[in-house]
């Protein structure tokens, strides 16, 4: 069966633009997905719940959450209850770091990709947007991928294992293109750090980027 | 202060001896200690009550159990309730293997490490018993240490992280009179797979190699 032969791939979905964009990519290389929604102890669940509608709009084979609760040991704002920065994205150690949060998200998408088969994992990193978070840069990507193939039985039996990001130099108005092409409903995604009852809160740094992307595009954010 | 000089450290503590030890042999080399207990879907809670004993016996500045249901996206016996092979200890992938469990306990013991500013990770692998398991190896270490160091600020300032396995080839025995020298109390240590209300099962791997370090160095298991 033809898909029985396409690549098997494990979907890292947050329920953000970027994750929904990468997932539709992954789908138009023909991709069968496996998608992994994290807890982390975020502040709000829209997202999970965006993450949800995307998967059944995706038609992954499955949809997993997974409580990973790094209050305890990590340190930074989205966990910590500190403050969100508002003033504008700079370069530097952002507010929002949580150490090596990727890097474990990473670790967990390796594990859920050795079980069920799958030799890459697929995630909506944008390098210009996180260059504040070493844990989403390429040159980490090809070292945590030189790890995972000396760390689990797939490597040692010869099995591939990639880490794939293609949005990863696009920019966001590119990306936001790009996903209205592949059909991406952006009704159905959430962005925002600290979100009030009315909606989006249009100034943390998730929503500047956001708007930047529809601006450049040209287009209108159908959630505003 | 000669306290604030000395090299802080992660310890994964898992209830075991082998973590035991461990933790001991890092005291007796000085460092200040940050102990960490992952749950992931244990059978049992006995091993992390354990954990809490030694904890306290090492003076940590700090002990963490952190929750990781990895039940969700891993495979194999200890979470998924399959059958725990007693049929000795062979080569091959055991039926305990756990998709890149340790890779992700790593992950988020560096993610603690940066946390707190510590450039060390000790655990109790014993590269002998854990040839089944990948990533328990010197060469997956030293792979996901140079992930660490380029996914992390702390990597990216120049500060290192080094994963320290004091037992690495040392054999069960000699860990078992090493732990006896540094006053490691066997009886707050935990092993069993499969336990009873009774004890230890005295016929899962664990049980085999742990009786027969306590034989090879002529020494009464005080749990026996």
């Amino acid at each position: 069966m033809a898909t029985n032969a396409a690549v098997k791939a494990v979907l890292l979905l947050s329920g953000g633009m970027d994750s929904a964009i990468t997932g539709a990519a992954a789908r138009a290389r023909g991709r069968r997905l496996v998608s992994l929604s994290l807890h982390y102890g975020q502040r709000h669940a829209r997202e999970l719940k965006a993450a949800r509608w995307q998967a059944r709009a995706l038609g992954v084979e499955r949809h997993i959450e997974l409580k990973l609760p790094l209050g305890p040991i990590a340190s930074g704002a989205l966990v910590d209850g500190g403050a969100i920065r508002q003033s504008g994205v700079k370069a530097g150690k952002p507010a929002t770091y949580v150490s090596f949060r990727n890097g474990v998200f990473l670790a967990a998408a390796a594990s859920l990709a050795e079980s069920v088969g799958a030799g890459e994992v697929w995630g909506g990193w944008c390098f210009t947007d996180q260059a504040g978070y070493p844990d989403c840069t390429p040159g980490f990507f090809r070292a945590f991928e030189r790890a995972v193939r000396a760390g689990t039985w797939a490597g040692r039996e010869g099995r591939a294992f990639k880490i794939v990001a293609p949005l990863g130099r696009l920019g966001k108005a590119a990306s936001v293109r790009l996903g209205l092409r592949l059909g991406v409903d952006y009704r159905h995604t959430w962005t925002c750090y600290q979100p009030s009852s009315q909606g989006p809160c249009g100034r943390c740094d998730a929503c500047r980027l956001r708007a930047q992307g529809f601006a450049e595009a040209r287009l209108k954010d159908p959630l505003e």
